[in-house]
Order: C-alpha cells, then structure tokens, then sequence
C-alpha cells in the first residue's frame, strides 16, 4: 500500500469503506429484484432505523450528504421561506448552493457564534425581527443544527432541545445535519434519540460515508405532525432530483451494515480517539494553539507556517483557513476516522515535533 | 436462489450488478484517497472514454440516468429554453420533472411519433415555427434523441445524422439519451462514435447501470465550440445537485470495469440475443401481436389479457400498457438483460403457450 | 389620430385603457397613502369582486395576465406536480414559460382538441393514467380551463362544471384563465358565478387589461377547503415575483372602475358584438372559411393568400397562423375590442371584398 | 385632503404619481398601437436614456423596483452562482427572495459595514477566499452596489470606481441598484454618467417610482463585451417573470416624463432638500442622536421612546428599527420625496419639540 494513503487528514471522506459494508455490499448482489427502493433491503429500512432511535420513523437513502441536507430543506421550507442556521454550517458554505437549488430559492442566513454553535438565548429576538418584515423578508421556516458541529464541537442535548424549543414556538421545524452524528453521539455518550427527537429534531441527515459507507446517507424523518405531510413528497423530490437508485438494494445494504451492532458508532468511536490522540499531542507542543474543545473527530490547530510547509513537504494533507488578521500562525484542520490508526496519529506528530 | 429472481422482465434495472464491475468495486477500496473526483481511477475517466468513443471528450460520472440527462440538459438550454425531443422519450414522461428541475423551469415539447423516431422532415417546420413566436415561446435550444428508443427500436445513424443537421442549423445542441446505448450499438453493429458525435451528438448520457453496473452513469461532452462552454459550469452544476460523490473512486472503477475489453458492448449484444429469442417464440404464437420492430433489448406484445393474467400468476414481472380503445388484449414490455438465460427466455415462452 | 390607430385587429391588447378607468386613476392620485396595498382602494377590492361574483373571495391584483395565471398556478401546483390543460392553452404556448417559472419546473400536459376545449369524457382515463405511473410522472394537481378559449369558442358552464368534477375526485384544483372571461360571460349570458365557482372552478384570473384596464388582472380565489391555504402565500409569492406594486392604489383604482356598474361586461358586449358583425361580412364570403364557433371578440378566418396580402398592403395588423399542409389560404385571427367602432370593422370588410 | 396624507414619512413610495406623469400617461392614452413594447414610447426609450447617460444603453422597463433588480441579476449571475452585496442592501433583506427566485437559486453574501457602503480594500481578500473553495462555493459573479445605500448615505464616484475596479478584476460584473439614484447624484452633484459607467457600473436598476412615476423603473444596460450577451436573454426574462406589459406606452410615458427636463433630479433634488430641512431641525434638539449622514432623502435618528409614541398618537407614519442592546430610544427613519413640503417638514420637527 502506498504510503500516501495513510497520511491524508483532509476528512473523513477520502477513506476506504469499511469491510462490513464491503461485505453487504456484495451480498446484495443477488439476482433481479424490485428496483426503486422496492427491494427486500430497503423495504426493512424504516423498521431498523426505527429500532436504533427507538420512534416511529420514515426514512430515505440517499448517496450524498449535500443531498441529504439538500432534499431534507426542501420539504420543511417553501421556496419563499428561509433556513436559520450557524455562519459556519455546511449548507451554508461547502454545498455548492444545493440547498438553495432544492429548495427553491429560499433563503440560507447564517449566525455568527465563536465555536459553531448558536445560542439559544440569540433565537427568539431574530425570529421575532424577521416576523416583523412581513412579506418584505423571507420568512423562517426551518432551522438546521449540525451535529457534531463544522468547527469540531458538539451540542449538548440540552442546548439542542434548548434551540428547539425556541424554533417550534415560532412555527419552524427542527432539521440536523447529522453528516458526522456518530461522532457527536460517541462523544456525548448519549443515545441515538438523546440527541435528535428526545431533543426536538423533526429531521435529521444520517450520515454514513464518512462513518465507513461507500456512499449511503439517509433522511430520516421523525415522525409528528409536522413532518408527515413532508413524507408524502419525499419520493418525488427524491426522484425529480436525479437521486432514486433504480438498483436501491445496494445502498440499503450499506446503511444495514453500519447499523448492525452499531458499527457506526463503533467506527466513529476509534475515529475520535485517534483525534483525542492527536490533541495530547498537540496540545503539548510549544508553538501550537488549539483555539477550539475536540468533541469529535476534527480538530483544528493553529501552527507555525513552517510547520504547515513540512507537513506538506511530507506528503501529508490537510486543509488550512485564513487566520484572522495580525494572528501569527496558519490554522489547519486534520480529520481522523474509523481507518485512522494510531500509529498514523502518531506519524504525524513525529513529523510535527521534528 | 429464489426463483422470482429469474421471472423478473419489468426492466434491465431491476438486475444486480455482473461480476466484473463487484470485482472492480472491490479493486477500488484501498486506503485514503482524495475525494471529489481527485482519485487516480476518476483522473483516467477522460481518456477511457475517449479512446472508446475516437474522440477528445469531457467525462462526468453521475449516479442515475435520471441524473445524467437533466444535468446534460441543463447545460445545453438556458432555464428560459425548451427541449425538443419524441413525445415517448423517458425525459418527457417517466423522470419525474427532473429535466424541469435541472434546467430550472424549461420546456420539454415532445413530438408524436410511431416508433418513438422523431422524422428528420418534420424537424425544420417545428424549429420554425417556435422561431417565429418570439418571446411567447421559450426557444428550442435543444434536440434530445432517445437512442435505443423508449420502444425498442434504434434510429439508423444517418436518421441521427439529419436530424442533427436541421437542429445545428437553428441553433440547437444535440443531446442524446444513451441510457440502453450499447443496445443500440450492438444492433447497429456500429462504433460507439458512429451512432454519437459523428451523426452529430453534442452530449451524450452514456449509460452504465441497465450494462451491468451498480449504479453508474456518465455525462459525455464531445468537445467543440458549443459544448467547451458547458463543460465549465458542469462540476459546479454536480456539485449543487448533490451528484458528487465524495468517495467518487466507487463510481469510476464501475465505469471502467464496463469499458474494459467492451464489456458493456457484450452485455448489451447478449440481452439483445435474450429479446430476440423471445421474438422468435413471441412472432409464432397466434395471438400475440408485436406491433414494433425489436432492435434493442425491449419488446412490446399485444397478449390476449388470459395470457397476461396468467404470466402474472406464475410470477412473471413485466409492465402493462394501456392500448387504444377497440384493440383487444393487453400491450407489455418484456426487457432482457446481460443476466437473462435462455432458460430464462424459453422458461417465459413455455407459459405463454401453455 | 392616425388611421392606422383603428386597424389594428392583432389582439385587444393593443387598445388604449377606456375613459372611465382613466379617470379612476387621475381620482386616485391623492396625496400619501400607505404602499404595498394597504390603501383605501385596495382594501375594498374583496368585498367588490365579492358582490360581483356572488361569493367569498380573496383578491390579488397584478399587473398582467401572464403573471396573473402563473403566480395563481404556483400556488395551486407543487414545483414536482404537473398542469392539465388544452394544447392550445395560452398558458401552455404563449407566456415564455412563465407558468413553468413560478412553479419552479412543474409541467404543463396539453390535451389536443378540435375547438380549444378539453373533453370532459377524455378527463379521467388521462388522470387515471398519470396516477398509475408513481413518483415517475409530476402528479396532475390542478386542472387549467381557457374561458374564452384561444379559438374564440366559448365553454358551456355545464363542461366546466363536468370538468370541475372529474378534476375534484382526482384531487386536482381548478383554474381558470379568464383573460377573456368577460366575452365569454356575454356570449353565454351567464352570471359571473355561473360560470366561475358555481362550475367548480376555485381560482380565476380575471382579466382586466384586454376589457379596458390599463394594466390590471386579478387573481381571484374562490375562498373554500382547498383554496385557503393558498391565500396565505398568495402576498409572499407576488412579492418574490416582483408583482407587488408600491402605488398599489393604482391598479385597484382600474380594477374598480371596471367592476363599476358592470362596465368590463358592457365592453365585452360591445367587442363581441363587433366581431359578430365581421363574422356576418366574412360569411357572406365566398372565398372565406370560418373554422370554427364565434363565441367571444376573436375571430379566425381561412382567407386566400392575395387577400391577405392586400390587407397587410392596406395597413392592417392581425396575426396569421400555419394552415395545415394542403389547405389552401391562410389562417388568420381578427379580434375586436370595446374601442372598434361598428365602421372599423366594416372598412376592414370592405378592404376584404374589393 | 385629509390631514394624513401629508404625516406619512414611512417612504418615498407612498407618494402619488407627480403631475407630469399623469399628463404623459394620459397624453399616450392614444388608439391601438402595436403592444409588448413595440409602441413609438418604447421604441425611443434607448435614445432618450442613452442622452441622460451620455452611453450606448438598452433599457428594458419593468414595474417594480424588485422586480428590476431581480431580472438585471438574472442576466448576471447563473444559478449556481452568487451576488456580493453589502450586508444592508435591499436585495439581501426586502425584496421577500425575488433575487433568488429570479436568478433561480442565486446565493446573496452580505459584507457588513458601518454605513452601508462596502469598503474597497476588503473586497479582493473576500473574493478570492470564494475562489479557494472551488465547487463547494457558489462563485461570485456580480457585486451589487446601492446608491444611495439603505441608510441614507451616498457612495462617492471614486469609492464606486475602486469597488468596481475589484470586481472586474476578478471577473465579476457590477450592478447598481438605483432605486433612489436621483437622490444620490442630487446630493454629489455629478452627472448620472459619472456614478454608474464611468465608475464601472455595467448594470444599473433606474429607480423611476420613488421619484414621482405611478409604476415604472428601468433596467439599464451600460453596452460593453460583458452586458451585450445579458441584452440577449432579457426579453425572454422579462416576459418569463409575468413583467412584459402589453400595453408597455404606459410605462414608457411615465419613464419619459421623468427624464424630460431632468425632472427625475428636480424632483429628488427638493426631496433632499426636505430631508436637510429635517436633519436641520433634529440635530438641534438635545434628546436626538442621529447615527449616519444624511446624504440623500432618507434620515435615521435615534429619539427617546416618548416622543416615538406621540408622533405615532398624532398620526405621523414611519418605520422603527431595532436598537443595539443598552442603546437607549429608539431608531427611527423618516423619509422625504418630492411631496413632501417644507411645512410638513416644520409640523413633524414641531410635534417632536412639542
């Protein structure tokens, strides 16, 4: 195996899928069968998702997490209405502007917070000010928590149910970009409905790419009042978006896979460790600023330009973001994940240390 | 293995993947690679398909049909424009609105045909016609040819090749939907550039999923004046669909293993081999009528409604059609594929006339 | 005034506004009032269209009649769902997309018919047929019925309401595109009712321009089950289709003036009172055929090509059409309006027969 | 007249139309003449604005200020891509999502500023982090740039120039939303030439309504290599949004009568004037801050809650605005038009002393 293959902190999704799903992959390859979803496999979906967050569930497998995101807005908000999300949210800045094409034309607003996480004392002032607008502004209809968060935090549950709290009052639904929920929940050591409908989300992206899937998301609708109607749309916005798989069984089998004996969590368990790994190490070197906690598998350190330049010198890679103005220093981001092992973690602090 | 496996004729998606592609798929999963198309297996994808096609091409792997043709469409017409294509084609009827969606509003205006063969005569009073409309009528800025056609049937090259001419002429780019391509090659016994760029095709949906893949497609620019601009807007166009697969490696190796050694074309040559054995049996049966020519891997019979009730209850699978009022019995579609046996064939005829 | 002022036959959109609307705007232009249609005149518009329709009504006005069926359409068609109308539907052939832009990508499905009028017979076996097609086909979810039609003929309120009923079993709305819904009410003598809600039609554009407005349609919900969700969104979608006038007082001062002692139906008479008078002249003759019904202010006439030429030679301005191949003439349309005077239109007769 | 309508300060748009307009409407209030724009008004309108703009223009007119914006927009930025703005900008916060809607899924980024102009010097840095992201960031392809801004103040030439020069560079095109232009080039007493293409504007919305027109505004194309191919495209737009006026002479009239005699900057040269009446009389009360310059027909002062509730007791209208925490009183913004008098002026400043 090459080398470079085990230096690549770039994210959790430039990883192999794990053997597990390798396996219900080619399981799956049985003769003809149903295809759009009718399949053996997917037809268990709702029941086994179901199961793992303990509720009552209506779930659709999709191959990509902007679609996930994408698709999941475009049934809480009307094409004239408005997603309230954190500045640093995924939707907002890395999907291309799909949310924006699914949905229609609604509008994204971000909020500012230090550490990706908005604040629920924050909601209920901007609801009321874009209520005030009337048919001037795009009206809120949706708000969207990711979890575990862009800058490698996680929400507690309670801040959840906090900000969920707020939203429902002013007649918006709950969405969670749930792309690296597996970390989040390993790090909070709650379960699965804890941190979702327990804490109000209506409708959750489940990630499964980067938790060890070849390519297998799924919206997941939590069922209540409010997103029944939403079900009812779902498989033609699933359709019309070019993203029902005519041979669905295979990307059931993916998500079975990550499920069966809570693979996933396992999976992103071994990959916040490896990141915890990387903080002990880290943290200890002189010349290294860690501006935010590690709650995940991501963290983000502010290092010595020469540094960045040896890493990469090494082959390693890694994104790096603009720092502040007046700030010495590049902050950089390294993602671990379930194929991260520990002698990888400690690679790269040698080379850091050297 | 369940014996419906083999009673499934309702369509070549309803097949599992043939072994080379799970072989390739398999190949695929080495360690951490870059995502987002940057992996060496997507890098290749360009030049494959240009050695397959004699041509400089630009390659976009996507995951369904439905994808490939409404993200090629809503390159090639402003949301402002139309798309002129046969009224039976699977863009017009069976993609869910997706055309509409991609192409942000367009119009598709389907042409009534016999066969599902638009006629190159009618092509240049119709371009005409919507010219002289002005602004009431969204321009025809491109012509989509089904080729092979939603009815089984193949256009000879030089039909493509006229109809072409005439849409180049007003203007139009030239779309094919590729979807069952290679059964359409196979019948014509031609190239891959023959039935394509050389009759006059722009961009081409080349497709790999009714071949033999798991779920891969590809969006194919034949590179010139017109399509070198598409090609720049096109990633970010996958992007915001949610089309870009982050382990995209996955799809590419499908891709590739479909073009190796032709293997596309040799599965299309044996489902076609499959549909013409059910001819022969169907063409001798007395009351079974076949009211199109069979040129691909399709074929349409008009069945007395006992014979279809009855194949229904041994558990055949197949699609019904409504048929003109005063025309008994009952218009189905059989579909062979590369997983389609003569047993499998001869196992169908034997309960027909039984 | 200049000659060629009374020989514009092209459309009714081609007139000036009528006196009274005139002065209904000069009255109107008092000092400050509140914008966005929170003036005086504004806010009387639901209970004056309410008496004249004999009904509980929500009204929006809007500048022009391709924005007023559109945005109507997009409140009553979800961006996947699908429109069922006449093939010669203005809707369908005459707004550059308009309809398909407002519903962001719905399609429209017409129906061929030898007068403009769908078959209530055919209804059922097409809605039939889309619902058996799944998440493949846009859903029909409202029916759009051309009152006037666009051949001049007119619907008897027992089609509509025949039509009404197939379309509300099928869980579609009805619309109306009333552009010429005056003429058509003077041709049948009918009530505005009569025709409108009591045949089962839930939203109306009412078109006021071609009757003597300047600029000013309406769309008009019939207030019940299925329409009031609609009017919720009905003021957030003109205002994000830029169709929300500041100086609303404006267009409601038009409307009005209409409204006043029936003065839209007086000049509705009065324009298809002319057209009678040039159907009598043109039946006489000899060279002339008269296609179809004359139930409104169009007229469409095959008139050998020589006396077409002389027309166009002569100043007149109409529209010609593509006759069908083998049909000697050419099709042409006259339309009169309540400004043609009795001798306008026998100076064009005359033209004809000299 | 009622006393209320002279109390209303809440806009410029809730003024009447000025006596000019009327009489050019009524003078156009001819016999049938050719519609959709091919009247004699509008076929001078490029002329006529070409003189003001001493430059080769095409100018479409549209009713509404959202609407011009909306459409101009469209033809410059494709779906998948984004429009800078200055965080204030009215596109961004009260035009209900017509920009997305219009340019169809468009992202808005707003850059925050004191006084809402945007600043030169951090434009380059903000474009080319976008251009970083690659496909996971809608690319900036227009900046948009208020004058004069949202808060009553007005960008001088220069700072235009500089933010343009930016843009250009980085491939952007440069709109203008000019919805009170006249005020601004009132206030700098510079040409309309030198504060749009002079200054790189290629775009520019002409605000018509605000300075005295019933309902018209313009889009205005500056003809250069980059805005001939958006001129291609804009009838087709423009009647896709429902904006296309068949009997267009109206709006051409009223455009005209603005333009005659400079009448447009007479008008909001007095509407200024009105406003420095009122600045004059604000400033010197001792309770009142006022936050911005005031630089155009628009004032923001902060007032003390009391005197905010007695001017609403004796029927004085206008818009309140949030206050920053621990900020005491209450923002308030009066606007002034060419209505406005100095009487009304010195009985607003009257009661506020009072």
């Amino acid at each position: 195996m090459r080398d470079d293959l085990r230096k690549n902190f770039a994210s959790d999704n430039v990883t192999p899928a794990c053997p597990a799903v390798m396996q219900a992959i080619a399981d799956a390859n049985t003769g003809n069968v149903p295809s759009y979803g009718h399949d053996d496999l997917s037809l268990t979906l709702n029941q086994r998702f179901g199961e793992v967050f303990e509720a009552e569930v209506a779930v659709f497998p999709v191959a990509t997490g902007t679609a996930t995101n994408s698709l999941a807005l475009s049934a809480m908000v009307p094409p004239y209405g408005s997603v309230l999300c954190d500045q640093s949210a995924h939707i907002n800045n890395e999907e291309g502007g799909a949310p924006e094409f699914f949905t229609q034309g609604a509008k994204l607003v971000g909020i500012p917070s230090p550490e990706g996480r908005m604040d629920p004392a924050g909601l209920a002032p901007t609801l009321q000010q874009n209520r005030s607008k009337g048919v001037l502004a795009p009206p809120f209809t949706a708000l969207s928590i990711t979890q575990a968060t862009e800058w490698g935090t996680t929400y507690p549950c309670t801040t959840i149910a906090a900000l969920s709290e707020v939203a429902h009052e002013y007649g918006l639904t709950v969405h969670m970009d749930g792309s690296r929920l597996g970390n989040a929940i390993a790090h909070l050591n709650c379960s699965p409905a804890d941190t979702t409908w327990k804490a109000g989300i209506d409708v959750l992206s489940f990630g499964g790419t980067k938790a060890g899937a070849m390519a297998a998301e799924a919206i997941v609708f939590f069922l209540n009042d409010q997103t029944r109607p939403m079900v009812d749309s779902m498989a033609r916005r699933i359709k019309r978006g070019g993203h029902l798989w005519s041979k669905q069984r295979f990307m059931a089998a993916q998500l079975l896979a990550l499920l069966k004996d809570d693979l996933w969590l396992e999976n992103c368990r071994h990959a916040n460790a490896m990141c915890q790994r990387l903080r002990h190490g880290l943290y200890k070197h002189p010349a290294v600023n860690l501006p935010f906690a590690t709650e995940s598998n991501e963290i983000f350190a502010v290092l010595p330009e020469a540094q960045v330049e040896q890493l990469h010198a090494e082959g390693y890679q890694f994104y790096t973001y603009p720092t502040p103005q007046g700030v010495p220093g590049k902050l950089v981001r390294f993602v671990t994940s379930f194929y991260t092992r520990p002698e990888d973690a400690d690679a790269l602090l040698a080379s850091l240390i050297s």
